[in-house]
């Protein structure tokens, strides 16, 4: 977020990107039997119940407690327990035990976010010239911070189906299947300074500035994502088997865990099979690789000759691109093969947006010249800067172990 | 065990016990949110849904499969998800992880049991007389089982509901409350060889049979339950920091785990209360202490300067009397104090039967002459017979740490 | 218990068995390394280091301090290093990392040893007759004490030196190996209340007693034990692999860490070796199985059609026995063929003393009648009737899941 | 390692650097007990023992095995009991169970270290001019690799001694102690592109070249380390009380393991004491702050207005500075008041080399160009990179709890 001055201050704005943004997420659980909302299948992901409550926390202690006179939350003990991490606020229910409260239930929850959004709505009809200008930037934090947490449910949502053996579908959207992979092109950089990190008007989270000179070196980089097709060849050739390939802490995991390939994988009589939120699907080779750990991107970098591009590379290449891809909107949940995605063109540094995130080798640390925001959303990011990488689409990083929505781009060294 | 009196093949005796029991399973959810039907919150309690679903999974395993002909199950893969510990049947669903399984819905799982309804009716209605006094054993150790975990869907839904910090209620039944203390007299017994154990034409569980010779040593055994009153006495002499008056591994779990009185036992502003089904309550003074542990029974028996019953002693005393009582039929699912309860005169082993479990100071261990049952159902009982203590008033064991619903009867050496 | 038996209060018998008792572990020690002393491979078991002082700090504890005047403690903080679990005292070490203490050293070990030799000599040699006759209890008690930590280093010992892959022997005593086996008979009994517990002059701990009444049911115990070659064949028909021979805890326990064989045994080449205070030798069919946890005794008891022995039936038995056999004294460490040990009769109840302990289908619970000593002592083994079972020979109880020295007599019901 | 072609190929020098390197080890453990040489008190350290037992193995492995004709092991199973890490040379054994190994004794590691040397000298001398050329990167490699093992035998013998209640010293050498805290200067620097990484004749390990662009941003350094003075006033404001000053994981570790100061510190009687080799000594607030780990490194700076250096810029100004300082080599193994410390100016950038490692704010990751060794050697360092943090002086990282001998630079951003 930080110092934005834009328009934000336009009432009738705030309230349309409020009111989107809040029916985006009912609109994602709809499809969800009662029952799908409680589940919290491992201690890092949380039920989608408690997604949809945890961001009207948010608007609620952070926009109306201090800023609607004499606000009334529908249960005072909703500070509580839906509070994620904020130290600031106060203290937190027990993470791993979200998935074990049954009350409020669901029905309840819903009737929170209303209480908030007809406060939220009073909050923005009588707010004088100033007080909008004041509010603009945590309102655009909340719903910034709301379409957080929608991917967020849809990743968790899909793994908490995952561990059910009956694999339900989510819902029955047909996911395209690729005809031909696209051949693989390189995009030069000559290297030198430039800069990164975002400045500017449109909303931007505080880890995400300022903008500072950053070094590049000569290299270039891979004009499009690692299929299916190519992990195939990887695991062929004794990937999941060859420590040399691995960092050692990968090593440890993938023996301790018995890794045989991507999360949510199965071979089925000799085929490769996927979990996906329509259901098992055949692994499609023309595809984007998917749910692939730190540890086996970089894994797969090193079998393939490259490494994976360093997070001041990705940016500096992704800044200059359209924002366009197959985002969470456009609610398919699942990336596409490049030859049939949204038209886009299979040349340059295609899919940087959308489909999946990518790792880069960088570890998350601050940028430059990082100052967190004041108060509790001074919690948001800097706090959690330590034994993640980077990756970039929508987020900046993740524990490496993680096998969140996401895959390598190619480097080579120059 | 219990109150089944019928003429096992007599056909109309068994569709009226075998509705009966399944009714009253679904009477004890309705009062139920379905977010409630999912909680499982630790390793050793099941979610209610899970409870509906195993007990249908028993008559279907064990009578439908084997004795309808041309039956076919709703589901074939629920005969894995619902078994629960049968390695004869086949492999079972992680037990720890009942809880993350949101399909089958709720609802399903009320089709599944109309579906084993309707097929165990036809069933009955075409069974010639063979084939019905062939499968009577089996109906009446099925109805018992159902039964038996209509008693730990009311336990476990207790632990689940009471870790919500909104301590919501099942329902709003009034518990009464005492006004006095009846004094505690003692029975004696003289000592000699006596029988224990099943015997008749009645049910009964295949390890609280055969009958046997045991001998008995003279001793005397208090009339009443042990109240919350004398409970608070051992508490306020330091009960819970004397480590003279515990077993050493209790000792080790009441540091562990901070134990500071019963299960469900909270302070508030100075004054003791407890959860219980109809919310918290204050504790009553004159109510059976409930909730203890077999350490928390032993150290408070040792501090009284007394000791738990024996097994024995416990059976050849509760065999001579009516057994009549505050049960979970009667749904208050909380014990009474004796001078509310049911009439009963305050005399002589008032309370044996019904309100709570009771701790003996016996092993969990094969009758003289035990002999399990055949195939599947052999595995009901006899594999877990090792580190539980015995517990009677329906069920006759538990681990020491478990702190069910029970309490213990005081016996002077004589 | 065992075979003191001198007038308690004779001080020159006192002392020759306090000066053999402490000779005898330092015996034991004599052959070891340095390194040696110091291994405690799993939480369990105590380094030889620590139980050589802890047998010291219990003299010093319960004799030196209160009753010889003006004693001076060798090292003040021994009172807390070598504490085991007597709360009365204080409190203790944390027992998983005794292996941890390079300091005090072997040598200043064996100094506080002397130390306190020194001492409790002076304490006989000035104790007057009255003094003399309160104490000799308590150095019985010092005494068997010792005796049994004699027993617990060899144990311990052969544990610590088995984990090491290079598989140190001990000592190079050659074990004896058997021709035949000799054939199985079955001493019957008639059954009928008969009297166990100790009750005499001579030692016993506290546990042991009173002497009370047992009702024995009809019972035919067998000849000798289990061998080798019996459990082979055990092995050779699934022994392992049958989950319907085992308890639940015991098939839980086997799955988890992978049980194939009783502790210590290992396949090279397709032939049984198991690993002994000899070095790794050939498993002798002929010789008494040994190391096999309860689980193992009672799923081959089961296997074989028949049961455990109680304890009372057990001690029924051997109490008309001599107290004759392969002691820890014979400094051979490990069980021999009936047909090859110390000219015993193959006849009837052969090695129920020596050899090995023995498993008893009882759970270890107080006798009737039952009182700990005062004080300290007092904590020596009452706290501890919880979740073992009785292993008869020397001790009366273990865990379930202990692979101690020991196997299973058969008992055919009758 | 790498490629360097110096005089190494000398073999007089060759065998003066072995033979100093590996008497200087010996020397570390002559004060020791052989009960100490067995200390393994966590899992990330390791047995005296053990380290000279693995350097030996290093030179036999990478040095004997391939070029000494005929050369014979004096154990064969030393081959997998002293691998550390390397899979490139077959399995490893278990390393959290170095500390339970007796055997080999003590003086059986001294007679393998006999053996290597003898054979070592062997090599040296019979080496022709071209072998002598082939061997001498990788002698180096061993003699740096022991030197390295020469500081971990440090830490870990620290840690080992330490959790021993009688906090036994290894030596009775005094440490000086400060009477005055020289004032803080600051060194500025106006950023820009230099270079860092080694290049050059002398040894480096892989992971420190290749040497390449970085860029500088302008900033300024303390011109000395953090006195424990400074610290106790961290302390004392609630440094260890307050979230914010925290990342999130330190946050939790430090309320998991209860930190309320630098590991080995104590209060006794209001004061501050730590451990050190010497034994217990009170905190010299003039001297370096010393074992804290990278949260409270970074804590420290954020309390203070300041952040840690970046790797670059501690290379940057260290690469232009004598190596002078109080090493290893020196035996005091503590770090030394400014003011006392080996006559060096208390003015610009002092004690970089030496006393201490200084934690920086950057992630151990590969240098732009990195290319590990070949072979074994090539699972030196570069697997390691990951969730570590650069930690400067010796070694480049270290895990961030970890609380190795070090402490921050200050800088403040420009």
């Amino acid at each position: 977020m930080s110092t934005t001055h834009s328009n934000a201050s336009d009432v009738a704005s705030m309230v349309e990107t409020y009111t989107a943004t809040r029916k985006a997420s009912e609109e994602f659980a709809a499809p969800l039997a009662i029952e799908d909302y409680m589940l919290q299948a491992m201690d890092d992901v949380s039920p989608t119940k408690w997604h949809l409550a945890h961001v009207s926390w948010f608007f609620e202690t952070f926009l109306l407690k201090p800023y609607l006179g004499g606000y009334k939350p529908i249960e005072e003990r909703y500070e509580y327990l839906f509070n994620s991490y904020y130290n600031t606020v106060g203290p937190q229910y027990h993470r791993p035990s979200r998935g074990l409260i049954s009350r409020p239930t669901v029905a309840e929850v819903y009737a929170y976010r209303k209480h908030v959004d007809d406060n939220m709505l009073a909050l923005f009809e009588q707010a004088s010239p100033s007080l909008a200008a004041e509010i603009a930037p945590l309102v655009r934090l909340g719903v910034n911070h709301e379409q957080q947490h929608q991917e967020l449910m849809v990743t968790d949502l899909k793994y908490n189906l995952a561990i059910n053996p009956f694999k339900p579908a989510y819902h029955d959207r047909e996911i395209p299947r690729g005809v031909a992979t696209p051949p693989l092109g390189w995009v030069e950089h000559p290297g030198g300074i430039v800069q990164t990190g975002w400045e500017g008007d449109s909303f931007a989270f505080d880890h995400e500035s300022p903008r500072h000179d950053t070094l590049l070196h000569p290299h270039r980089i891979a004009s499009r994502l690692v299929t299916n097709g190519e992990y195939l060849a990887f695991i062929a050739d004794g990937g999941y088997e060859r420590y040399e390939l691995w960092l050692s802490q990968g090593w440890a995991k993938l023996n301790g865990e018995g890794w045989k390939a991507p999360l949510y994988w199965e071979q089925i009589d000799g085929a490769w099979w996927h979990y996906t939120l329509s259901g098992m699907q055949k692994v499609d080779e023309h595809a984007p690789v998917v749910h692939v750990s730190y540890f086996e991107a970089d894994a797969f970098a090193g079998w393939a000759g490259k490494r994976l591009p360093s997070e001041d590379e990705w940016e500096h290449h992704a800044e200059k691109l359209a924002i366009e891809g197959n985002f969470a909107d456009d609610r398919l949940f699942h990336p596409v093969p490049l030859d049939t995605g949204s038209g886009l063109p299979a040349g340059e540094l295609s899919q940087m947006y959308g489909d999946v995130w990518e790792w880069t080798g960088s570890a998350f640390l601050p940028y430059h010249g990082f100052t967190p925001l004041e108060g509790g959303p001074g919690e948001y990011n800097g706090k959690f800067m330590m034994s993640q990488m980077v990756l970039r689409g929508r987020i900046r990083s993740h524990t490496p172990e993680s096998h969140a929505l996401n895959l390598p781009q190619l480097l080579l060294p120059a």
